[in-house]
């Protein structure tokens, strides 16, 4: 059986791959005039430490977002029009990520971090749903997927995704008490998620 | 026979993911320096609503041109000059939607709402065309179509880009009266040729 | 014999997508506060006028370079370091043409507009010597092309290089005298490359 | 045995690819209202050598990385966690030299110079060790490699690379005291390996 979504596959990528290369434009450089010492440029640079944070975290979470697409993708070899539209869903994400980056490295160090950490968390809500979303979609029609793939992985790789939901569920609540902390928990899902992504192929 | 316009699809599908993710660019970050306050964050951010529905219809709309632009060359084995520049024409267009979709977030409620919605949809009239002139190049010699493509889903694409001409100068005049109305047009269109794609692509 | 220049070609496709489309970030959209009418927005439109018209002629020669390359990359089958690094000055300069492009754009109707047709159209001489380089590499080494490429199609494919040289020579010098002569000149080498890209992969 | 990597490198290839075009939009086109004749631009733009040389040094630095990338890729057929997430660090850095590159080129001719070139240094030393990080990674277990690869070439890459690190280390410290020559340095050590590139993969 021959593979349908190579070229769905290709443009995905694209659109990862440039959303994921964006990011470095909200990292501001500035202006000679108002800079005129070594010192100044190094006190500019240490002060944009949560345009850093923010920039190394949105691109590791596209990362992972990519590797998780990778993964699902291996799974489905067809398509129809609902993968198409739900693909389209998490690629609309995956595009606009950058913008509540930039809010988030703008805004964090002042006193509305409660509400770009919120926005920043509530996006990755939408962005877990719309991944549930298209594998439910995918699952739904066993003749869409690879042959010879077990119940067992298509359970498996539904409760990967539905276990992140209550994760982000608590962060997006923690980001109006201690916006820290709520990204603390975001980056420690990526990490469990990176290192358990080994586990998951395994399983298939 | 060997499909040659691998290469053509690729740089078209790079063009199209391109075009998709520079519209998050125009989604404007507020200065730091000028709100203080979560409130008047909250409130910089909803009154940007003109620019998040225009991001999100424009998304959907590349979207859209480019699952067409898919369809069509699973049908288009072969190239020449004709095709190689009509294809050129609809990445032309691809590469500009930013600009209107830009002119349509920053006026769309201001006065000049009418201007900036007959540029908008002007340029779907124009998108349309080079969809028909592609199509239109490509069916004039079938030694350029898939080998086994029947007369009949022929013209059921053919006919496809034709009924959204009309739709889009409905929508053309209509901007001039009523800007919103306009859009919600467009929109349907596209959601009907979302649900519709199914359809199509059992035909052929 | 298996063609190794795969990935070079998807990177370089890339490479010129990006190019293309970036082009789109020169034409600037007015501030919502210094036009407040329908006409005023339409007066601003109509003055960009050398914006549209750089973009147009720039969108369409990165798509003829990108033509070209296809065209190139067809006959050649293997790489080595010379290849890849001709290859590289190619993307260089792909990559760079939104620079005089947004150069000619913003001082084409000033008095200024000699020098920045003579960057535009310099920059088309080093693009056209940077072909015939790679061209040259290539042929030198007939291990490194398509094994049955003829002679005489080695050669129609360098003389359809070296005659754009004294063309856009005389565009340069021209551009000193009457930038608009200088451009025309360009635009009708373009479009008779384009005509005549048929004929020449007939050739082949 | 099938190459696995195939959709890496192209999710790679395509962010090498938007990370080296994007580093045109740190050259800066003047205002019109500001520059009203041909010499004042004329000035204008040689003043701007910082940011040419920069540029130039940049896209070329980014293109080695990739030739790099597909030679090390060309060795290695399967993947793990830790390939997928060696590689995603190579590809972080890659996203980010356009931020140095713009420090680089607006502080250069200044007293400045000393930061930004230690920095634009300090982040090659970077990039090198996590070229390192993957070639360990890979090169630790066979089974991940081609399968006809020998011992002498995984030794042979492993130096190529090793080498490049006290290079720039060098060239990090002597940014303090001679920021050209640290620059100067960087660049012939890039001239070495695109000129030895060759040789390298002879001896795989």
């Amino acid at each position: 059986m021959e593979k349908e979504t190579v070229r769905m596959e290709g443009f995905s990528d694209a659109i990862f791959a440039i959303a994921i290369t964006l990011l470095v434009l909200d990292l501001h450089v500035p202006d000679k005039e108002t800079l005129s010492s070594s010192a100044a440029i190094i006190g500019y640079l240490t002060s944009q430490w949560p345009a850093y944070v923010a920039f190394c975290i949105s691109f590791f979470s596209i990362f992972i977002m990519w590797v998780n697409h990778h993964k699902l993708f291996k799974q489905i070899y067809s398509r129809n029009t609902a993968i198409t539209f739900a693909n389209g869903l998490i690629l609309f994400f995956a595009s606009i990520v950058s913008y509540p980056t930039a809010l988030l490295s703008r805004f964090f160090n002042t006193p509305s971090a409660n509400v770009v950490v919120a926005i920043y968390t509530g996006m990755f809500i939408l962005i877990n749903l719309s991944y549930i979303l298209l594998w439910d979609i995918a699952s739904k029609d066993k003749s869409l997927l690879r042959p010879d793939i077990t119940d067992r992985a298509i359970k498996k790789i539904k409760l990967n995704y539905l276990y992140g939901l209550p994760v982000y569920m608590v962060a997006f609540g923690l980001s109006f008490y201690s916006p820290s902390a709520a990204l603390v928990l975001c980056t420690m899902l990526w990490i469990y998620w990176a290192m358990s992504s080994g586990k998951l192929e395994m399983a298939n």
